[in-house]
């Protein structure tokens, strides 16, 4: 299994000197190591670490690419949630016979109340179970990527 | 969807009086609102608080007979680790048409470190995503019951 | 034993919406209860709910004000760590024969390896133990509020 | 500053292999790291790691002991709460010119909820404030060691 790290909010931290929180690594190994993985070969990559709201094109050309370069073919994305379905529609051009889950949090993963560990938990299972593909894995849910929209105000995602 | 609990690690707290852990409630109400559900209806039933190595055939039976009434497709379990399998045997003999999650903890949801919210949002994909049958989800994988079993010294679920 | 309440970022939470950390109420009541407090009478008043960076000379003369009036001889002040130092200079001017101590945090309470709740027995400590005065009670130290600096590159209190 | 380690719940940890709680080591540093201390040299020293209910004279007598002998005036010693007092007054009979504070915790420092840090913050702030003698810090006081019990049904501890 592939997972690519791109930044969001499931990875932010803060920052005690400048009191804002931010992106400058990734919470995922750690993550991964409360969730004892058995018998998984895991290849973690950070391609970048972006709030979405700040992801352009070429940033959207460069996870395609690592998608169409890995030997995996099932493939999670952490991703921010305000334009994570922007790149799942980007990813669905590539008409990849891999599994594509991208994934996030509404809560940082190192603040609490955060849906990062379950989120992660969810889009693990749903990338081995679920046909090639490009989806999303939020709010317990495992939604065709061109069937799911945001809500802001519940801050769910829900079916578009 | 349905989610029946039976007890097991994943829901025992620290009881400051005694000093010991003990099962008395549910933490699943509470990691779902973490989960920030979004548009699936679970009914949540509470069927015993049992140590799973304190289950005899009777608990075991009553178990198969709520999977079998509940009008639900999609069933999730949580259960202790140390007999989750000899559960997940019992279910299979009824040949439902029913998908049938297990899943449990092996550090429990109140304690730092916890793979709790990891393997419930894990066991929630497993359910919406697979045929009928019954599964083992843990350690980051979804098992065909029959085809796990859990590594006492890795503390791990991994391929029998 | 009164907490005035007013704010900073011990207090902060995130909110998943704006994706931002703010203001929107108290996490004392939450510490005091974990604390286990036994046999102190507390009274909890919010003053304010500021960033200490957007404190006035009329918020300080407000938390002057408070001090003066309230029955107790113990005050607790929760504060930004920004200007903590400021407005301990405003209460000393009071010349109070009460015991009165600022205290805040350097990571909110909501948020892993926060320093909160220490900084909280801390101070509550420190009021209970110190003659008439005012003080700085942050990182691990008890100090006069005239013999402190706050270090922003280390991000401690230490000695001025 | 002295702290001697003892033991007793603050540092108990779970064990994921037997499901129990139990002793390997210390929490402390973790905690002290947290409480970002600025500018008091500590020295950390793990004497025993008993649940206090299995100590006896002699361990006693080990940390009376130690107390003597470290060149530090300032001692915090982390122990179990059933038997706190009992060795409070053990090190009574030093009458010693330090100023001894023993803490500990109702629930252990790795389970949410834990009282541990809070505890930890108001002994370290209770022992650079009072004078020589031995004290019980517990439930945000801080007791003369001949004045206070532990009441088990409120599980905090309480004038005596």
């Amino acid at each position: 299994m592939q997972i690519f790290v791109t930044g969001g909010t499931i990875d932010k931290v803060y920052n005690p000197q400048s009191g804002e929180l931010q992106l400058n690594g990734t919470q995922i190994p750690a993550m991964l190591e409360r969730a004892r993985i058995g018998g998984v070969e895991i290849e973690l990559e950070t391609l970048m670490l972006k709030d979405s709201l700040d992801m352009q094109a070429q940033d959207r050309d460069l996870i395609a690419k690592a998608c169409e370069q890995t030997q995996h073919q099932q493939v999670l994305i952490t991703h921010g949630t305000d334009t994570m379905i922007d790149t799942a529609q980007r990813l669905a051009v590539l008409q990849s016979d891999k599994t594509i889950v991208l994934l996030g949090a509404m809560i940082p993963y190192r603040i609490a109340h955060s849906d990062a560990l379950f989120n992660l938990g969810a889009a693990m299972a749903s990338v081995q179970c679920l046909p090639a593909g490009v989806y999303i894995s939020m709010s317990g849910r495992v939604f065709p990527w061109d069937q799911v929209v945001k809500d802001r105000t519940l801050v769910k995602f829900v079916d578009a």
